[in-house]
């Protein structure tokens, strides 16, 4: 069992190979040593073992490093659907058996059963036990990297949303310990909604009885002023409130915000 | 007891004060009636009562209706800090007693523990029992209406992230069905990181063991790609990839995400 890559992922990965009692070999291209494991200096000497897992920045850095030396490559590199698709076929031309994984956690949460493990394609292997909860999204190789990218952009929204949300109320001297218990329950709350606007966007009826687009897009307005008053950047407040804006727009203002979707779609 | 505005939310706190056993007079611009409501043709028969609860679409509707005649004002229209400022100045100087409230909650919710009504200022109203649980935030008549924004901007950002999502895997055949699970958990996933997150930009220390921004940077241009393969509207990921883009040029590709609050901040 090897893991190429021992960035703050790759460690974690690594780690917990150990702790689950494997013997574990590791690359990584600035040399490095992991307590447990056995490192050696070149990606080759990796390919020896039954299993690579590799952990590495992206799959440009990751393509080189590949051969078809390798028995079992359990890829958790994060990339494009289309680059994931490349890479199983790739796999399939070489007699490489290849597992496809994403990783839905920080490093601190590998090997508890709070990471979840997206995997996608036509084979699995058991290594993905010791990192956490491996779930199979069908046999698309691309699913995984789809469905990572989607849940990674939900993130990066949230992120960007509290951190200026966190800005906004920074200004009349709000502190993130009085703020951000409430942000988190909101997040809680807002999360309660979304079944209800996924059902929305498959049904394409956005008939509402809760929140008019209208209701919104003023309120998308009010943000970004607030935000500029306040001397605040308002890249992000600016866009959601041209997209809500041009939903409205096409016919959506008495439609709920799941209408949104309509002017993503196109 | 009247309510101002009858519109989805208007309706759902004067049910919810009828329900309470409270003797309540409705107004609203078009002529509506409410169950167990005595409806009025005119505002200023609605002030004839100890207290008006309003909620309007904005401060601008609002404004032109309000009177010195009002003995309390309960104001739950929503709008900026600035002009929940004014407002409370013009009760001030009009004798009105004056409570500044914003709920964090739809329609459905009201009523019930899940609905907080935030507010703010030097006084308050048993009428706010009534609708949900009651938080006050401070003196200051300003904060109910920052509060409100920050957190729907966060609101906002996750709707805009998860229809953003839910568009980009049905390009795969994946169903809101299929992904809106996935995704609620994720969701809950993300919300433990903030409290990390609000702590690092109250110290401005942005180390990081768990993700650096570079890493997020890629993984944005990745996902601005994808939507853009798949003919989706970039507008939400390109902009926070822009955002995201500049704190790393700006010197914190090795910090962690909360950095990025410093370019929000100038
Ligand atoms: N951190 C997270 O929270 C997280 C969560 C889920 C998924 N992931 C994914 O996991 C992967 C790794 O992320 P990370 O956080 O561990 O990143 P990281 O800490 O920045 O580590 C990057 C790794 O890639 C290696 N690398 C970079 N350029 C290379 C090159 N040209 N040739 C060979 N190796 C190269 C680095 O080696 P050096 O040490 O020599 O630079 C290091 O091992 C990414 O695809 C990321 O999206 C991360
Ligand atoms: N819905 C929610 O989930 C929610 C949640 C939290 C806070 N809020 C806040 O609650 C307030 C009302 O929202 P809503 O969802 O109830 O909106 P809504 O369903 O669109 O109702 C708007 C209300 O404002 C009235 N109105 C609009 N223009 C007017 C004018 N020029 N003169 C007099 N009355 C006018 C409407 O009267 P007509 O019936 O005559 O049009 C209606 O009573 C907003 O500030 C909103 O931000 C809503």
């Amino acid at each position: 069992m090897s893991v190429l890559g021992l960035g703050r992922m790759g460690s974690a990965l690594a780690t917990a190979l150990v702790g689950e009692g494997y013997d574990v070999t590791v690359w990584n291209r600035t040399p490095k040593t992991l307590p447990g494991a056995r490192s050696v200096a070149t990606p080759e000497e990796a390919f020896e073992t039954d299993v690579v897992v590799t952990c590495l920045s992206t799959y440009e850095v990751q393509q080189p490093l590949l051969s078809k030396n390798i028995k079992t490559l359990v890829n958790l590199t994060s990339g494009t659907p289309e680059q994931a698709r490349a890479t199983a076929e790739w796999a399939r031309q070489h007699g490489v058996e290849y597992v496809d994984g994403v990783i839905m956690a920080v490093p601190q949460q590998i090997g508890t059963e709070q990471a979840r493990i997206l995997y996608s394609g036509q084979s699995t292997h058991h290594v993905l036990d010791a990192f956490g909860e491996p779930v199979h999204l069908g046999e698309d190789a691309r699913l995984a990297a789809l469905y990572d990218l989607a849940l990674l952009g939900i993130m990066w929204s949230v992120f960007g949303g509290y951190l200026q949300a966190q800005a906004l109320v920074q200004t009349a001297g709000v502190t993130p310990q009085q703020f951000t218990p409430l942000a988190t329950d909101w997040l809680a709350t807002v999360g309660t909604f979304l079944p209800e606007m996924g059902e929305q966007t498959a049904h394409r009826n956005y008939e509402t009885e809760v929140s008019a687009l209208d209701i919104n897009v003023e309120g998308l307005r009010l943000l970004t002023r607030a935000n500029e008053e306040q001397g605040l950047d308002v890249t992000v407040p600016q866009a959601l409130h041209g997209l809500f804006q041009r939903a409205q727009s096409n016919g959506h203002g008495a439609h709920s915000i799941a209408s949104v979707i309509e002017e993503i779609r196109k």
